[in-house]
């Protein structure tokens, strides 16, 4: 599948001021070391500087301040990563269902489907539920009663929302994920634990991603909430009643537990983990695989665990770290056997 | 969806002492904070006390204790958690399927389906499955050969059921989960994998809940083993020939690593990864993103890890985690030396 | 389900020493502890050495050494566990699929399914795929566009191939899994994350393995690649760009951030999280939940994290590791100390 697009046509998407030949075609994208003559490049990371001179790239995206010395065509633009992001959608390979409903899916006939809606092979589409112009349910889809996805989203192949799961505009949700599922509620009854039906539902906003395999499981009274622009990435855990606030984004791996309260504008690295009923202020960032055990009430970057080491090392620092109280308790004495000893030396040499 | 039930029919299903107004609509359940006339909330943590007063909830579930000065009405009951796990399935607005197979869904001509079963569109059950009474299989399903479902399961869209897995009656099944997948067993042959057959099956007990996008490997030789009334959440993994005792549960993304066996009533936090070929003995704790390396043998709370903090301090901490083998033989040396010339002190001026 | 095979037929199909009878038939097999009379064991963990006088089992794959004053029957052999792995799937009740296409699939008129492959049934094949000779394509699966399955693949039921994904030979994919998925690429546009289309592919090498419900992101710009023999096992993570090396294992529930580069013959323990933009050189292994922020550039064992302990003792340990790096200068400044008194006390005794 191929596309190709004028150079001069790039610049005038972009707004960008075109540096060398606009009538050149296009084909595709890369980076500076793999680009050929047909491809746009781009120099987001200072890092990369050393493969501008070298690159084939028929045309690089850069700040003006980087295309000093630069001999090859150039389209220069204040941010070359968000132009390249700009695009990088004119060259996806990725197929355009067109609108209509595939003979073989199933529609509740109480379900709305606007017929700008494309419904893939397979697709079932329970009571109640309500598709909105523009979007793509893919095949093998499940969208559970009263469920409504909105204008303009995009749902990968085998995407399961169960019922009462309200989606915003442009969500974009890949397969796998699963919004709705049954949180893990339950009441201990003398050891036994007795199920709770978890009554509420799940509230995703606009312009929302989902990762492949993601998880987010509908409230126990309320809805859980996912806010708007909120980017999930893949194998994310998102428990009962979670409250995500706008614009945050989440790295693989991830897992918030119940009723946690993330503020907006964080970043929450890969494999973190977050205990329940806490909160996390607007403009956190957690580094990878952190315990978050307690609320964070004041901006910044937060971390735990240990740094790696070869092995052998590590076996050494392990078996340290639980003799630490230890030898905190004997640090703590030596030092007053010193100040007794240095003290009672100061006095015997005053004396 | 709604559903209304009088209060005083709340009372009675509950065995509950009944203060107020019986004939008052019920519609649903909310939190204290949440909940509207209409609704019934309740009073478990301590904590949310403060609520009662200002709650706007039709009537709150609450122990004898705690009805002392509260004004509105009130079902008296000795533990009002779990009785709120006991109403909130009357209030599910979880659609319930009628017995009998959607034209759509696919059924080996040897497989067996009762009569008051429920298998939705696009499943597939192999030959020589067997599905019992009051069992609802989800859209999408696949049960594999010989695999059975006991009565009055409940799998959610999309489940598959490999070959060969069996499981007891009243097993709630989340979208996703994948039971009977072939563990992962290789032998190496000079630096080659090779791939080992997984010829046991899965037996997953009665009263057991498995979660969303959930893996549980079929056995190398032997079954995997899910005891009775055991709860897994979301996202996690348990390897070939796991053996879960009864009433055990496991918050979301804990891996298990093959063969280890886990004892009954355990409770195991959210994000920890345990090796193989382990035993935990009945009644432990494991809390959150900890690392189990060995068996346990006794009761009790068990973790690993280290407590977040503020990413600046933490770089100092991990750094100095790595130099703790050369600061306990400094600590000991200087130990030696003060030890040295304390006595040296004392001896001389006793000398 | 039973299959029959004698005791001779067996050495033979392994070039194998027979110590025994030769016509005994076999139907199974099981470990050393659980073997019945009409199954074959094997002894390959000289921990089980102990179990071997008192099993049942109809003969025992051993290695010579270990046969010496074992009077049952025996399979010699130089590696019984690689024997083991040969012969476990003449034993393995998996179903087989025959050639031909269920008629319930839906296959795009351009895509070519050779008269030799298996097709499940409701699965989708759309435009421009191609399945080769002896591949099982299982119910449920979803095969994008221009997607390529090579010579003898199983794909398990469900598994989810989005476009431009291209695996070798012999590739087994168990459920769930999701291939080709939209990576996590955003540019960061004042606070706002904005998509960047993923136009790259996965490449999948030869006599790969991947287990249940793991991912592997398409890449940004060029391919995510994954080597020959690579085995992957369940609930994985594998982002955009990622490379892996020939012959790498990684168990379940491992993260791999994007454009890292994993060398051949590594193994990665459960749970295990790598940064992004990082390199692995060959034959490293990575213990159970380590954290890798940084290259690693010698071959050897890695690891992160600290050990478990009972819950009590843990949170004192984990306390003091917050004042590691006032306890590491307290060290300091007291050694400081004791070199002034004892030098000076040298001093003075010298005087």
């Amino acid at each position: 599948m191929t596309v190709t697009i004028k150079l001069g046509q790039l610049a005038e998407f972009l707004g960008a001021t075109l540096r060398g030949d606009g009538d050149k075609d296009i084909t595709g994208l890369a980076t500076l070391q793999e680009a050929g003559p047909g491809q746009v490049s781009f120099l987001a990371n200072p890092q990369y500087r050393k493969f501008l001179a070298v690159s084939h790239a028929a045309a690089v995206l850069l700040k003006s301040a980087d295309a000093e010395g630069f001999a090859g065509d150039a389209l220069l633009v204040p941010d070359p990563y968000l132009a390249y992001a700009k695009i990088s959608h004119l060259f996806d390979p990725k197929p355009k269902a067109l609108p209509g409903v595939h003979p073989s899916a199933i529609i509740a006939e109480d379900a709305h489907v606007d017929a700008m809606a494309s419904v893939g092979a397979f697709a079932v589409i329970e009571s109640g539920a309500r598709i909105a112009a523009g979007v793509t349910v893919g095949a093998h889809c499940f969208i559970g009663a009263r469920s409504e996805v909105g204008e303009g989203g995009w749902l990968a192949p085998r995407v399961t929302l169960y019922h009462d799961v309200r989606i915003g505009k442009r969500v974009v949700i890949q397969s796998g994920a699963v919004l709705g599922g049954e949180g893990f509620g339950f009441a201990n009854e003398k050891g036994i634990w007795q199920k709770i039906a978890q009554i509420g539902g799940v509230l995703v906003g606009d312009d929302v991603e989902i990762g492949v395999n993601t998880a987010v499981d509908r409230g126990a009274l309320a809805d859980t909430v996912i806010g708007n622009g909120v980017k999930l990435d893949n194998q994310i855990q998102i428990a009962h009643n979670v409250q995500i606030g706008d614009h945050t984004a989440m790295a693989a791996c991830v897992g918030i537990s119940g009723s946690t309260k993330i503020g907006k504008h964080c970043t929450i690295a890969g494999g973190v983990g977050m205990v329940g009923h806490i909160e996390v202020c607007d403009g956190v960032f957690v580094t990878g695989m952190t315990m978050v055990t307690r609320s964070i009430t004041e901006p910044g970057a937060y971390s735990s665990g240990t740094a790696m080491q070869p092995a052998a090392e590590w076996r050494k620092s392990a078996a340290r770290i639980r003799q630490l109280d230890d030898m905190a308790r004997r640090l703590l004495q030596m030092e007053k056997v010193v100040e007794a000893v240095t003290s009672g030396g100061k006095a015997s040499s005053e004396g």
